[in-house]
């Protein structure tokens, strides 16, 4: 295997290109529109060489296209590959990078496939390519290279002995990248893994900062609901008290789905604006679902005809997305017909490739797009693309949004769109939140329906832990609370306090309330540090051998840890890192490096707060919007040193930050003096009011 | 998209191949061995004429390999794409033709993947490809060129309305090559459905015929048993007078496996011949679990180091088996080691690209292989050259096998190797035995565990209504009708008239027993018409719109109906085709044209024989010899009109009759003359006495 290395080119603060044979043109790189946050990656450590011993590299071209090894530490543990929902440790496997709407096995399949892997050696690799490359992330060694053979004297006598991890012998990621005659490798440094991704982030444009209210509760009615029907709906949630910020219509708001009309049904809608309006008016954002393939009947079909792909999705077309053209007459109509008349966000579906519900539920990747992009190309961009004509909308506007995708890619972090899925297992869910961290996405294990009363109120208690509290009831006539035979079937003194599903759900969606600003903050990091909000421990702690492979708890910003409870469980292990932790929910602390048996009844999901931090809880509201000021009760925990905290101040909902118009809001805490708290910024508004008379647990 | 046709030949009789630009050399077709079987095609009925019309068939070139859009009708149905377990019918469906250890979802991916397709508009379609194709089965239409679109204009409000099969809009096959330049094409043609895929077995080289011992119960003992207590337990089969006819060793039969020494364990095997010897003087076959990777200390590790990938799998070599040099290697060495000495058939794990299970399972697709063959490929073709390799063995000895096989592909049926996998659904594993038929394969719905005594009796009665009624204790200590627990748990009410789970299964052993000279007829059938012995309803009726997609009911043999039970069913709906049946159980008779249901007790499959039949039932024994004869009594069903029924009869174990060495008995039976039995043929032996005294029913 040669080594046809064509250039090295530190190309960002930490990040070298190595450029090998001759790249495509359609690559996440090549279609990317934001530029890399040079800016913020100066805060990061710097490191002078690249992370990889380039000389170790190797790469061939074949007849099915191009072959890269990595070189690879024994002892490292790899994470990425993007919105992994069957495992979190991705070391040893093998991964089909390619977007599938349903990916059943471990094989790296995923909405959102990314290209990208970050090392506990403290570096991160992007291939940059669109195809369905296959990664083997030390997984196989060549003949003669690895360790001896282990194992097999004496037969395994079950599937699972069987079938478990044996002792790694990999020493090379092997990228395999049919079609393609070359590509570009980007080595970020770190020095840590946690620096890594960060470095890949802030390469990526930065994090997303969403709207402040998308932070809040949303609820989808029912698709076939009427808007008299739904008006009813939410003004209900307003009587019950019950926090939502958010609604978001379904593909009924549209006379003809799948593919789409993209205008509002004359039967279900008949006068949109005064609906908007009025929905607006009771302090909701409205948010609209829809897809990419438009119906014949859709204004924008004959003028997008030209600048689609040569295959129809459900008679609709394949706009091609990259083109300029395609994406102004996309956007021009969005943004006059429905952005201009109050839709603050859009739910884009259906452009993850259905492999699993076959007929056409999508585009073959022999499709021959105009500007030279085929179907595999384009299903692994389509959900980046699409953000992006939509996201050009708002930005336009100096709007911020926070919007929903059901497929992303490679240098997605800027883009405030979350993605779901219909996935059902709640553990695959909340795989889903420790996985993305690693991908630069964001990811909501969004509650449908709970099966059971107690799996209802699991799922809402993770979710409301998430980067998007979202509860879609796109099917459910009524709201899933509201569901008697699932409240019946729920013993009362299991549901106590709470007699009923609604009260028992109303603290949850309190509790996110409160926890906006410190969120807030946490985005504010991901924004300009390249943070993620929400981590898998490992990141925090790449070298704390038991949480390698922790896939049920997650870091909650820089100082709360997650673990949610899962239907039929009355206990479970909680895993704590190093130092002291103190139970949210009983104040009782913990000692770290060590698991802890936790019980958690059905009205509590487990959280610990890091000794030594100041948490800035808020009174809870029922909504948010631009203006909205949050009465904040700084809590301290700990009886030793205690960390400063700051918050993130803005207008909340423009990008006027990016002109230094915001605020941080430092507050500090010692025994002597209590607490402080320190305004310092552009931003002239007030958006905190700091309770002085903390509470100290 | 232009139409570069290189040529049409018609090559076998009623077979068209159209060569599309530059093929590739490692294709089915390209490796194949055994030639097309042209004497027996001559039976088919003579179509002049390609059955599809190659002014529409288009193809181009493309960056990414190479597109095929061959021309369909609107009302056809499409079976076919190898071994399918997640669906039978492939209308309109995207297939990727991969081989998957474990494919979960339904997208084609298949331990056994076949880029053949039939139509119910009598056609057949072969693309000879190595490659992961993917084929979209009229899923899709080009832009403008389908029927408007439909639906959507009211919200569909479940997913599964949602998910639902829409208008078939599709119009053409589309098969995107990847890498490939060029493809190979054969049309076969029928007139009807079943004479495309009889012509494509044929074309394939004819279906295989097993060894007739191959046709009794199977059972592998337990992993980790040393060869006395194996001994233990078979014989206690014969004291039970539990007719097993096979024995299969698991890994622990080798010292090192995973991956293989290919050389018997010391320690539980001290004295291998003394074991085959005794076990075979018990009446039993030897059968061996192995998988192809050679272990360092295996005998053949060096020898074939030269002519193997540049990959190791657990640390062995992968042999390239398209090299003859490779093969002589492998082969010699089991010949000499292993069948000299008395072993009749393997069992060859492991060929099937486990993607599921990570680690070092397999191989990479990036594989070089010293043929030329990358991993791709040999992944695709791996089980066929594996099969090639030990069939050549038995071959060269005269000597007919039955063995098993976890990966094939396409032209597979001369092979007597039945597929097999540890799915575990039983709905799943039914649908193999409906969707096998149309790929030239045979799958065992094998029985590993019941989980429950009511499942394990039902799975039995399954496989024994399959190609190979094979029981698979490998992780069992004991056989599980010897699960005292389970039998325990089901009440005794429901096992009567049986006592124990023994007695509950030993009926449903003897009854595949009698079957026996029945369905080795139907295996003469497949050998020399191609018609699988088994079959999907569809094949035999596929102009009855009742049973397009019905795959929990098959055809065994030409005259009887398998529907079997899945535990928690006390009753199943049936549909009978045309004509009258007669309830095997029962001796009721059912119109045919419309659905029964049918109550099943525990100790009941329901089967059903075609009015007009002569059912030849063996008095069961408890194994089965190369001279071994069974007492047939003739049972006719029907008062009108009785059809001859044709017994095949030869040495049952070599190749002799493929120099004509063999007899059909034909059994005639009128109401006047009664059964007359007439033998023509050139073998000398008697396999079968057949009973004057048939019964009627």
């Amino acid at each position: 295997m040669s080594s046809l290395i064509e250039s090295v080119e530190q190309v960002f603060p930490g990040v070298w290109r190595v450029r090998l044979g001759d790249p495509e043109k359609f690559t996440p790189v090549g279609l990317r529109e934001i530029a890399p946050d040079v800016v913020h990656a100066g805060a990061l450590p710097a490191v002078p060489d690249c992370p990889i011993d380039l000389n170790q590299l190797r790469f061939k071209l074949t007849p099915r296209g191009c072959v890269v090894e990595i070189p690879m530490g024994n002892g490292e543990q790899i994470y990425g590959m993007g919105l992994q929902l069957k495992s979190l440790n991705q070391t040893a496997k093998k991964r089909t990078v390619r977007v599938n709407s349903d990916p059943l096995a471990d094989t790296g399949d995923s909405h959102a496939p990314v290209p990208f892997y970050a090392s506990t050696s403290g570096y991160g690799v992007l291939i940059d390519t669109a195809r369905y490359a296959l990664v083997n992330l030390g997984s196989h060694v060549k003949v003669g290279q690895g360790t001896p053979a282990v194992g097999g004297a004496v037969p395994s006598g079950s599937t699972s002995e069987l079938y478990k991890a044996r002792a790694l012998q990999g020493r090379f990621v092997v990228v395999d990248i049919p079609t393609a005659r070359g590509v570009d490798l980007y080595f970020f440094a770190g020095p840590t893994v946690r620096n890594a991704v960060q470095r890949y982030n802030l390469f990526s444009g930065g994090g997303c900062l969403p709207a402040i209210w998308g932070l809040g509760i949303w609820y989808r009615p029912f698709t076939g609901h009427s808007a008299d029907k739904i008006t009813e709906i939410i003004s209900k949630f307003r009587e019950q008290k019950l926090p939502v910020t958010v609604i978001g219509l379904e593909p009924g708001w549209q006379g003809q789905s799948y593919s789409c009309s993209f205008k509002w049904s004359t039967e279900r809608f008949p006068e949109p604006q005064k609906f908007i309006d009025h929905t607006l008016s009771m302090g909701y954002q409205l948010n609209l679902w829809e897809h990419v393939f438009p119906h014949p009947t859709s204004p924008i079909y004959e003028p997008l005809k030209p600048h689609s792909g040569d295959y129809e999705v459900w008679g609709g077309l394949i706009p091609d997305l990259s083109l300029p053209q395609a994406r102004k007459i996309f956007a021009d109509y969005h943004e006059t017909e429905l952005v201009d008349k109050g839709i603050s966000g859009f739910k884009l579906d259906e452009c993850d490739n259905s492999d699993i519900t076959p007929w056409f539920w999508s585009f073959p990747e022999a499709t021959e797009f105009p500007s030279g992009m085929d179907g595999e190309q384009m299903h692994s961009m389509l959900g980046l693309l699409y953000q992006r004509t939509i996201d050009g909308i708002y930005r336009k506007h100096n709007q911020r949004t926070y919007s929903l995708v059901r497929s992303s890619h490679a240098l997605a972090s800027p883009y405030a769109y979350v993605l779901y899925s219909d996935l059902y297992d709640h553990k695959d869910f909340a795989r889903g939140v420790t996985t993305m961290g690693f991908a630069g996405l964001l990811w909501t294990p969004e509650v449908r329906e709970g099966v059971t009363a107690e799996g209802l109120i699991r799922r809402v208690q993770s979710v409301a832990m998430s980067p998007m509290a979202l509860i879609n009831g796109w099917y459910l006539a009524t709201p899933p609370w509201e569901d008697a035979a699932m409240e019946k079937a729920m013993p009362e003194a299991q549901l106590h306090p709470h007699t009923n599903l609604l009260d028992a759900c109303r603290p949850i969606f309190e509790l996110r309330m409160s926890l906006v600003p410190y969120l807030y903050a946490a985005f504010a990091r991901y924004r300009f540090e390249g943070l993620p909000p929400f981590r898998a421990l490992v990141m925090d702690y790449p070298h704390d051998a038991n949480v390698l492979k922790t896939d049920d708890q997650w870091m909650m910003g820089d100082n709360m840890l997650v673990a949610p409870m899962f239907a039929g469980q009355t206990e479970r292990d909680v895993y704590l890192p190093q130092g002291k932790w103190h139970d949210f929910n009983t104040g009782k602390v913990y000692e770290g490096a060590q698991s802890h048996k936790i019980a958690a009844g059905i009205n509590t999901i487990p959280l610990f707060v890091r000794d030594g931090t100041i948490l800035p809880l808020a009174e809870p509201l029922q909504t948010i919007a631009g203006d909205t000021v949050f009465n904040i009760t700084p809590h301290v925990y700990g009886t030793g040193e205690i960390e400063p905290f700051t918050l993130w101040e803005d207008d909340g909902t423009t990008f006027n930050y990016e002109q230094a118009q915001f605020n941080r809001v430092t507050l500090v805490w010692n025994k002597s003096t209590g607490l402080t708290a320190t305004r310092q910024g552009n931003y002239k508004g007030i958006r905190y009011n700091i309770n002085q008379n903390m509470e100290s647990r």
